[in-house]
Formats: C-alpha cells, sequence, structure tokens
C-alpha cells in the first residue's frame, strides 16, 4: 500500500507525488481504489472543462491558450490528455513537446498524457480518476482533452462541466461520422483554423444542425466561436465563452444537477467494472472454458453458458 | 411468449417471421433469450462477412455488387445493416433505398436495417442475434455492414469471419482517427472511388501502416484491393479475396481458433448485459439514489458507494 503521507502531500501539491498518485491510478490495482476514497475530501472544487474533436482540429494549441489565460489570473490548471489513437499517430507525443516548450515549464501548470490501444472503457475512467487527483492537490481548472472518435471519449468530456468541441473547416466528414455524439456533449463550438476555406459553410451546416436541437428560452444554446489558436486569435472569446457557461450553469441550478448525473454514471461505471472483475477472475472463466466446445459444436447456445456462469456466479456467494 | 411455430418457421425462411424473430430480438426482451436459445442448433452454417468504413465510402453499394454475384452463384445472402448515425444523417434510409431497387424483391436475399442513437453497445449484440436469427433461417452468407466510428462497430465486425474494411482516397482524415483499430481487425482492404485523385497516396500510406503489422510467412497478409463499386469495377476481386481468406482461414485452422474467440467475447457479453440488469432494476438504483447526495456534497467518494451497492447485490443472493 502506499504510503500515508502521499494524501497529504498530493494536498500539498507536491509534483512528484501528484504525478506518483496518478500513476497508481492509471495503474488501476487495490490501491487505486483506496487512494481515490482518501483524496475525495478535497475533491470538488477544480472546474472541469472537456475539449474534443477530431485529430488535428488543434485542440492541444487551443488548451494551451487557454492555460495561459488562466495563468495570467493566477490560477493554477491541470490537464489530462487522453489520445487513444496515439500509438500509431504519435500525436499525443508531438502535442507534448509543444507544450511542454510553452507551458510545461509553469509551476503551475500540471500536465499529463494518457495514450493506450484498445480498453477505452479503462481509459475514460482512468482520465476522469485522475482529474480528481489533479482536483484534490488545488488546480483551479481541470482541463481533459480527449480526440472524439468512440463512445469512451464521449464518456472523458461527459464528465466535463463545460465542453468544448473544436472542428475545423474541412473535418466535414468526420463531422459527419461523428455529429450524433457530439451534438448531445458540446456546450459550445470552436470552430479552429477559421481562415481556412470552407469556414462559413461549416459554420453554416454546424448552425442548421443546432437549429434542429429541441431547445426552450431557459436552456443552454450552443454557439459556435471562430479562432486561429496557432496565432492565438478567438481564444480571449473561448475563454469568456467557458465563464459564461458557467454563471449560466451556476444560475440555474444546473450545476448541481450535471454533477449528480455524473456521479451517478461514474458509480454505474466503477460497479459494473468491479463486478466484472469478481466475474471473470473465478469461477466464470472456469466454466467458460469448460463449455466452450459445446458452443462451437452448436450444441449449447451462447445464452444458455451465459445462464450457467450467471448462475454459478450467483450460488457462489451463498457459501 | 412467441408461438412455437415461429421456430419452425424461421427454419423454413418464411421471411414474415424471419423478419419476426428479428424484431424479437431487437426488442431485447426476456422472448429474445429463449428465441436465440431454441434457433441455435441451427446456428453457425452461414459465412459471416463484416464491411465497415467511413460514412459514404461506398459499403452499401459494394454490398450490392457482392450480394449480387453470390446469388449468381445461387447462394441465399442475408445482409444487417447497422448504421449509428442515421438518425442524423439519414445513411442507412438511402442505402436502402438504393438497395430496395436492386435486390430488395430477390427471395433469396434479406435485408435488415438497425439504427440507434446513443445504446451503441445494445447495438451490436442486437446486430449479432440478427445474424443468428438469418444464420438459422439457411442464409449461406451473412453481410454485416456498418459504420466505422466507434468500439461497438468494431465488436459488430469482429463478430465475422472475414471483415473487409472500405476506404475512400479522400479519407485520410478518418483513417487518422481509426487505424488504431481498423489495422487490427481488417483482413483486407477495398479502396473504393479509386479513380479520384489521391488513391495511390492512399494506398502507399495504408501498405507503410500494414508493414508495420507483426507477421510471420505462416499468418494471413492483409492486402488492398481497388475498386469502383458504382461501376462494378473491381468487385470480382473483393469477392475472390473472400474466397482467398475463407480457404486460408479453413486450411490453417484459424476459423475454428477465431469462431471460439468470438464465442467468448459474446458470452461475456451476454453475461454482462444481465448481471447489470439484474445490478441496476433492484436494490442497486435504490442505494444509489438515497447516497447520492453525500457524493455531491463530498462526504463520500464514488468508490464508497460503489463498493457499498456491491456488497448489497451480493448479500441479497443471500436471503
Amino acid at each position: 500500500m502506499f504510503n500515508k503521507d502521499l494524501i497529504k502531500k498530493v494536498f500539498n501539491n507536491e509534483r512528484r507525488q501528484v504525478a506518483r498518485a496518478i500513476s497508481i491510478v492509471e495503474d488501476y490495482n487495490s490501491e487505486a481504489s483506496e487512494l481515490l476514497k482518501q483524496i475525495y475530501s478535497n475533491v470538488g472544487n477544480a472546474y472541469r472543462i472537456g475539449i474534443t474533436g477530431p485529430p488535428g482540429a488543434g485542440k492541444s494549441t487551443l488548451t494551451n491558450q487557454l492555460t495561459k489565460l488562466y495563468r495570467k489570473e493566477g490560477k493554477k490548471v491541470g490537464i489530462i490528455a487522453v489520445d487513444p489513437t496515439s500509438p500509431f499517430t504519435g500525436g499525443a507525443l508531438l502535442g507534448d513537446r509543444i507544450r511542454m516548450n510553452e507551458i510545461g515549464n509553469d509551476e503551475g501548470v500540471f500536465i499529463r498524457s494518457m495514450a493506450t490501444r484498445g480498453s477505452l472503457g479503462g481509459l475514460s475512467k482512468k482520465a476522469i480518476d485522475a482529474a480528481d487527483v489533479l482536483d484534490a492537490a488545488g488546480y483551479d481548472f481541470v482541463i481533459l482533452e480527449t480526440v472524439g472518435v468512440g463512445q469512451s471519449e464521449l464518456d472523458i468530456v461527459q464528465a466535463a462541466d463545460t465542453t468544448i468541441v473544436v472542428l475545423v473547416p474541412e473535418s466535414g466528414d468526420s463531422v459527419q461520422a461523428m455529429k450524433a455524439g457530439l451534438m448531445e456533449i458540446a456546450d459550445f463550438f470552436v470552430l479552429n483554423k477559421s481562415d481556412r476555406p470552407g469556414a462559413d459553410q461549416a459554420i453554416a451546416s454546424l448552425q442548421t444542425i443546432l437549429m434542429m436541437k429541441d431547445h426552450d428560452e431557459k436552456s443552454w444554446m450552443p454557439g459556435i466561436i471562430k479562432t486561429i489558436a496557432s496565432e492565438n486569435k478567438g481564444t480571449d472569446e473561448v475563454f469568456k465563452e467557458i465563464e459564461r457557461h458557467k454563471s449560466f450553469m451556476k444560475e440555474n441550478n444546473f450545476f448541481l444537477s450535471k454533477r449528480e448525473k455524473q456521479a451517478i454514471s461514474r458509480i454505474k461505471e466503477i460497479v459494473e467494472t468491479k463486478i466484472k472483475e469478481k466475474l471473470w477472475s473465478e469461477s466464470g472463466e472456469k466454466s467458460l472454458n469448460s463449455t466452450l466446445e459445446k458452443v462451437i459444436l452448436g450444441d449449447l447456445s451462447p445464452y444458455h453458458i451465459a445462464e450457467e456462469i450467471i448462475n454459478n456466479f450467483i450460488n457462489k456467494k451463498n457459501t
């Protein structure tokens, strides 16, 4: 088990211990649950910003610019960059290098990259747990930055208080593919690289889709902000829009109800993960293998085997 | 419960009853498990082909052309088209209309579209279950066609014996985003619309990535086939490549081991789905709601609550 001082040192924002705590959370063993329980009394003060969008949209650049704006106001910023595609694209690494030059040496900024192949479900859980660590360490803002390609990345940004979807004029295809999911999670859109051809059409088509959304006067209406993040153009507006969304959420009591919903889905995920572990580490795996041949031969359906495994799992608890 | 004749009528490939059985599977209630158990004795003969790729790559067109080739050989073809984005894009509907004109009136072809917002996990399960129904009804080939944007769609095509990834020259961005997943599932690639600019570069970059894959002389090496599906160019080669892959898998005993792996992941998914239902329909949901306030106030961590719920779930079984 981790040293008892660790929790205290995380609360004091000692960088090496914060990094260590995140590593424990990433390894995800029995220590991780214990750590997350112990830090929880200090969790809940950080404002969480989710930034997602297709690869190459400029998410890292925008994150950097926002971070600089928060730093000007004396706020501490934690960044968790999740790139499930990075084993192939090297995306996370490249982004990190740029980041390190610009903001990486600032004591008020903590940057952590997470990348993996497969097992995305686990990754979203770990990213949200890591956000808790940074929250407990006293970072005022935690930015969760992720490539928006799958359900699990959507889960990550849904754990944010304000979610920004970054698009570029030429990402029409990606929009097409992802908009079913993205429309529902975006608190507002950023059209980055907005000096490129097609920017006006991209905005027009976004607006059309936004108008299809159900809403009344009382609900928040996602807007679209044009930026050229690499030239720091429009990033002030993004900063202000985050503030505007934050105020709106708090004034209308949406803030707590959003956090409540997030807590529910998070607890459910923890429960399901732990039940799965119990299920497959013990009798389940055995009964699966012993009956597999019958499934292949067509004697027993997967549904028969599944029932058997569930019964074994429940009966085991009676002994 | 469904009429007992239903199973017999499915086995006899009576179209309306096959459609009805798929609807039962789609509704996913207690009838569905029973139905799937009862048809299983007839499942396992169909060869399953997975076709995936970005929206607009021409998957439906390729599916139609392949279907016509199989029909020429007197084979019956079932098609399950899954489009999770369709509430927005109308993709599935458009594809269906084209399909209906070309092959929809053929008695040896059965077409079913599935679309949904959210809950993709459920969708992949239903699509695989529907493939079982078509298999039991005696279709020689079942084509699972899906838009490749998330983990669950990958799950669908992984349930196939041969998986084809369809790309177009201009889908460079999508490739970038998805290749981590796609590289691992493709038995071969189809570069459709290969008369468009950028085709050669697309192939070169695919080849580069393929060369990075671990392989030895004995393993299957995914190739790339150029097509213009709308002009029926290259579809013969696709047909032959499926046959070549099928023979390779059977000769090298990979066929059964692949089906074994599929059976394992399928049984696991069924078990987990059913356990989740038990978990959240009963005491779980109650204890969640009653303790939620404490999480929001920071008194109890999500991990505390999760443990409590798991204990309740297990103890309930002792009574």
